[in-house]
């Protein structure tokens, strides 16, 4: 417990929950990392597809990247719409839900939960690799590096992140300025022909252009889209801005979207005019970053910048994980204590999980961005599909004023989604999207699985309003089963005692003398109460002790036998094993009678 | 239980542990398999430390056979002198506890306990090995044989082998009879010169003699001395024979020693004048066996018995190991559970945990005999230096008729014992004997670390005759937390009623909304029973209630808490973590707490 305080700090009070309203200049900074960071990957994914097959088709990933900006034009367009008709925060899971039904709402949830997993595991990854590219020698130490950054994150979680616009803001203006810088310093460069190209490595074996195929042209484009996810983060978080909440959302938003978009697209185009070639232990945003800064401090700012985003965007996510499992289990559909608030106002449940599962995937993939974005955009543009639909069908059924242009634009915005999706899952399939199309399911069978015992349990346990009340036994027969006397014994004779009500002491009877002797005690200490014993032709302490309860059970139906073991409490955890072997088979013989109900009286050893 | 009641039979009463008195003849049945079966292995053993080194070396196994024989002799002659003794049954652990004290005592009982796990697996690989000589095809599948094997031993056990010697005495003659049989027809070979040598092989590529280090020779009797293990199996049992026991008890055991040295002395010539090589996938003795009978049906009685009699020999640390686990207990050396006589009169603890420890010991070892040898013989020799040193201490101290004649008998036994364990610790070594002279200290850390556990609880609880008893509360006061009115609540409710005395129901207000209506709820089904709402400003249901325990505490020093909690219990176990977090909760943090008792009422669900 003193550990818990150290790490998480004192309970904070209900009343200390309050809201910061955020201004636009703050909102981009709290709700952007996630979107932005992907930035620091997104180019290199692309390239990666491409150059393995022929150096020469690197200059494909400018087209292909224009492609990814139009794809984010068309989604801000769309996302809008969301905004203003969910002022309250509109995910997936709420939007597809209220207007597809729960089957699509739920397959949004489970998108959207494996994605805020990956989302910890891909920005961590890729935030240890901008570290790793300017230190090269703690390359090998990636994984480690990895778990503990989602350690901090989790244990900053768990303390409860107040919504300060202030703390975001600098780290992410301070990435978005020192992009912009480089993004400028190489635009003047390359217009004035002052570019100098990187040293390529030694591609001598390098095959001509092969075959190349639609497939992977497509299989480039769907690693670009990663550079996609975390566009609707602002969406979700409608009610933290100012007056007018919706306005000043899609401001930010279009904002946000300008900014991606031009980060996004300019590191394609110096990525490719400087020649880069992604390297495994360098990513191409260090490297580009070196080719214009060369290896001063301003190189050192961008990588530290960009592993700051990172983490913003992995720390975002938990934000968004413990709120989506806490609306589902208010909906039934995830355990309850996923949606009680821990005492630091955190739905700490939530938090756990997510750090936990981070974690493994890190280990799982040892740290390996590359490995792990495959898995990562198909549940992001599945999510997008489902919520565009939505829209589509809440626009045909509600229409209003000018609901033919919005169905428009949720429709595009819907086809191409679903357009992107069906491209990420195909030619991604085999790398490790199958994972995530397996799991979606899987999930779904959990959450209705979940909230059908529920349900039965509800059931059972609701008390019928005009029904009358069943009968129920009115005396109760203490029985208190021992081996000897000794001072545990007394304190459970004392605290039965202390109650009046009928008490009867239990002795099985494996060997006459030691009964006698027993009984000769318990003439001493046993104050009076009844002491049985009972025969055991079999030495069963257990069976003969079941038999006598059943025997009073059947004479007396009305009845409730209370069974009070005394027991011995090791001041070590690992003496349990010399002690209550026999109370803990009881317990379990009797925690399926009608009835029966157990006490256990501890006497606590203090060595 | 049904299913263990299908496994291991019916309970059997404690009448029904009557014993029966062994004749000789049944009596060499019963005791010898455990020293009559390691001459499947031993010689093959003494080989594989000479023939690597240089195939000229392998008539060095004659001579070495024949120490050990003497060795035999030295120990027969000295256990007989233990069997008039002790005719109660004098195991090494009761022998140098009594002479030597309690360090030697608990010495002997860890060598002896880790001897009885190695016996069985031992045995079992070396069973599983005349199986797989006779049909290579099982051999990759050897370490499941033997996991099976010691499966099959074990529930053999569990059920309780009632002493039949008849059960014993088919297997073991029939093994001395096909073993005698084949020594016979190979000497007649031998002497009429008509034995084909077994065609060797390859060995072009074979050095000369190699220089013949002492501590090769050392090493390969070492090996060989594994010929000795059981001998001492008799001396355990004496009190199982007819009268007068001692008297044939000690002739059994010399009629043994012949046996079984005449076996050893006849496989070590016959293998060496075959020109017998251990392969890795046959035993020396199948390859003895196949070179006199040839491939038919004698081969493979001699296979069958062999195997049969190794899993005897397996079966035979199953009476020994739970035995001594007992003794150990009753002395408090060992939990004492291990104490306890199982419904069918077998000490099932000891028994299984000889089942699962010796499995661990065949996987890890994957089925391989040779592997397992060099682990074997140490604590064996060990056990027997200690029993001959208690011996000797016994008559020097006790001297009575003949005692410089009993003192030189037990004295040539223990330095000669003594010299074997020095040899066999350190040539074996590196081979695996570190892993057991580690061990053998760390189990006498246990016994006594247990042993001491004990003794302070027994102080702790142990009532002062004189003394009066300690004050203790009168009062008794029920809390009942709830969070919701409903069916499992209601039972509760009428659970605290059933026996008089303050009831206090107690809600912890987290929603004011909530609260209100569960309070209109409760003056319908409450009974009249107090509720008492708790403010709780950092919304902790497990603070609150835990404070206002405490309140109840220090107010009322002379009052019991009894804190009944409403428990579902779910249908199915996995369902548990949807439900009771709190419960598990408020159990361990009322736990610690002095005069707070806890009581669950279970509301069973059936779906």
């Amino acid at each position: 417990m003193l550990w818990k305080r150290w790490l998480v700090g004192d309970p904070l009070k209900t009343a200390q929950a309050a809201h910061e309203r955020l201004s636009k200049t703050l909102a981009l900074a709290v709700f952007s990392s996630d979107a932005l960071s992907s930035v620091a990957y997104a180019t290199e994914e692309i390239l990666l597809v491409l150059v393995p097959v022929s150096i020469a088709l690197a200059h494909l990933s400018i087209p292909i990247s224009l492609m990814i900006v139009l794809l984010l034009a068309i989604l801000t367009l769309s996302y809008s719409q969301i905004i203003f008709e969910y002022p309250g925060g509109g995910g997936a899971y709420i939007v597809s839900k209220s207007n597809l039904g729960e089957w699509p709402g739920l397959t949004a949830a489970a998108s959207l939960m494996i994605d805020y997993v990956l989302t910890v595991a891909v920005s961590v990854a890729a935030g240890i690799a901008a570290i790793t590219s300017a230190f090269p020698s703690l390359f090998p130490h990636r994984t480690a590096l990895g778990v503990f950054a989602i350690t901090m994150v989790l244990l900053v979680n768990l303390r409860g992140v107040r919504e300060s616009g202030k703390f975001f803001a600098i780290p992410t203006y301070l990435f978005i300025g020192t992009l912009l810088l480089m993004l400028g310093i190489g635009g003047i460069q390359l217009l004035s022909g002052h570019l100098t190209p990187v040293v390529a490595p030694d591609l001598a074996g390098q095959a001509a252009i092969e075959s190349l195929s639609i497939f992977l042209l497509l299989r480039a484009f769907s690693s670009g889209c990663t550079a996609l996810t975390g566009v609707e983060v602002i969406s979700n978080g409608v009610s933290a801005f100012r007056a007018p909440e919706p306005k000043n959302a899609a401001i930010t938003m279009v904002t946000m979207a300008v900014v991606l978009g031009t980060l996004f697209m300019g590191i394609s185009t110096l990525a490719y005019h400087l020649g880069v070639i992604p390297k495994e232990d360098e990513t191409v945003i260090s490297q580009v970053a070196r080719a214009i800064f060369g290896d001063g401090a301003f190189y050192y700012l961008v990588q530290a910048a960009t592993m700051t985003i990172l983490i913003l965007a992995a720390n975002s996510a938990f934000a968004g994980f413990p709120r989506l499992a806490s609306l589902l289990a208010r909906d039934s559909f995830m355990p309850h204590q996923m949606a009680v608030m821990g005492d630091r106002l955190v739905f700490s449940n939530g938090v756990i999980i997510l750090g936990v599962l981070s974690c493994f995937l890190i280990v799982l993939f040892q740290g390996d961005t590359h490995a792990l974005i495959p898995l990562y955009a198909v549940g992001v543009f599945l999510s997008f599909t489902l919520s565009q639909a939505g829209m589509v069908r809440r626009w045909l059924i509600k229409r209003g004023p000018h609901w033919q242009t919005k169905l428009t634009i949720n429709g595009i915005g819907a086809i191409a989604t679903a357009i992107a999706t069906l491209i990420i899952a195909s030619t991604k399939f085999s790398h490790g999207a199958w994972i995530v199309i397996v799991l979606i399911p899987l999930f779904i069978l959990m959450f209705r699985g979940i909230r059908s015992h529920y349900k039965a349990v509800s059931e059972q346990i609701t008390l019928d309003r005009r029904g009358a009340r069943p009968p129920m036994p009115r005396r109760n027969i203490v029985v208190l089963p021992i081996s000897g006397v000794n001072r545990a014994v007394v304190r459970a004779v004392d605290y039965a005692r202390s109650r009046p009500g009928e008490v009867r002491a239990v002795l099985v009877d494996l060997d006459p003398e030691e009964t006698a002797k027993i009984e000769i005690q318990w003439a001493q200490w046993g104050c009076g109460v009844h002491l049985i014993a009972l025969p055991s032709p079999y030495r069963s302490v257990l069976g003969s002790l079941l038999d006598y309860i059943e025997e009073i059970l059947e004479k007396e139906p009305d009845t409730w036998v209370t069974v009070i073991i005394p027991e011995i409490l090791p001041a070590r955890w690992w003496q349990n094993i010399l002690h209550n072997q026999r109370a803990l088979m009881l317990k379990a013989a009797l925690l399926f009678k009608d009835r029966v109900v157990l006490t256990d009286v501890p006497f606590h050893l203090t060595r």
